[in-house]
């Protein structure tokens, strides 16, 4: 995305607008703690290094959250929210092409440690805290939940897949398989894998 | 299980027996770190709360294992390794079936923080730690993998499911969704759930 043209200087001195330089030093802050965790780890990020990076003192953050996994969490909800959060899925109408392109971008994302370190820290601390893990379903989880079973309604719909499917055990049965196998590292992660998982799914999902 | 029976003593004072002893203190130990870890939480399991419950110095342990995750890990092995480490999986001739009663056991388990607990903590070591996870999939992930393999040829061997099919991904199938739902806690863990699971996978695995 080019960057936004900057506005044009305003005519006479204007009193500092304290929400917008609330909403940047909020961005630059959840910007600091997402790029952290992928450099650092989970383990080694903290609040120091994140106000440095950021370029704000550690009481603006803690102001604003009580922990280091606050921060994280709140990183993930702006990007899910950035222009690609409300993406569907592709519909080219061959479904076992589309999950399988999905599944597949998944497989690049989770090979990039910039993005896949800030997921394992995320999913971790979501395994030992109830309430950020009730958040993550709500916020972050279902809304992509609910695209997913979108695409897999339509496929319903055309009659490609049974009508009498449980659409949140179709869901868990195509991404389940790649997201435990990848965080629990009990396999090779690969497209070649998740091909097989879509494939073998889909036999189980489909109109028979 | 009944007690063993206790030896007689000794006709004569015998010098003591430090290898008995030593593994008295190493049950001791793993005994402590599992049954601490699912009262606590790993978050707050310490190699100190660990030598206390278990009756021995921290030096104790530290001679043996680097750090409180690496004794998690061993306590995990020696439960695996017991008089039911090497059980099969049931077989009555009805491949659903008998998958229905292993998830219906497992999500039993999963509801016992005494178990669940513990597994939490070793399932978020794993995620971060790369030598951890590769240890945990060799020496407890892939004997009992193999043991879900076997049952799943059986019914392969019987003509239940396809001649074609990837053992490992069948095996994904039918536990990845519901150990991925439990840790990262993104929809309830039932057996109605997991029957579910169960039926969804073996349509797409069954012979054709």
């Amino acid at each position: 995305m080019p960057p936004a043209k900057k506005s044009p200087a305003p005519a006479a001195p204007a009193r500092p607008n304290s929400a917008r330089r609330s909403e940047a030093s909020r961005r630059a802050i959840l910007t600091a703690a997402f790029e952290l965790a992928g450099e650092l780890g989970y383990a080694k990020l903290s609040i120091e290094a994140i106000a440095a990076r950021a370029g704000v003192g550690k009481q603006t953050i803690y102001r604003w959250w009580p922990t280091k996994g606050a921060v994280l969490f709140d990183a993930f909800l702006m990007l899910s929210e950035g222009p690609d959060g409300d993406a569907e899925l592709p519909d080219t109408g061959d479904i076992e092409a589309d999950l399988k392109t999905v599944l597949r971008a998944t497989v690049e994302e989770l090979a990039d440690p910039r993005i896949a370190e800030p997921m394992r820290a995320l999913s971790t601390e979501i395994a030992h805290d109830p309430q950020l893990a009730a958040l993550y379903a709500e916020r972050l989880d279902e809304p992509v939940r609910e695209l997913k079973r979108a695409r897999l309604r339509k496929a319903q719909q055309a009659g490609q897949l049974a009508a009498d499917l449980d659409l949140d055990v179709a869901v868990d049965a195509i991404w389940g398989p790649l997201l435990n196998r990848w965080l629990l590292r009990t396999g090779p992660v690969t497209t070649a894998y998740t091909d097989a998982v879509v494939e073998t799914a889909l036999r189980g999902l489909r109109a028979s």
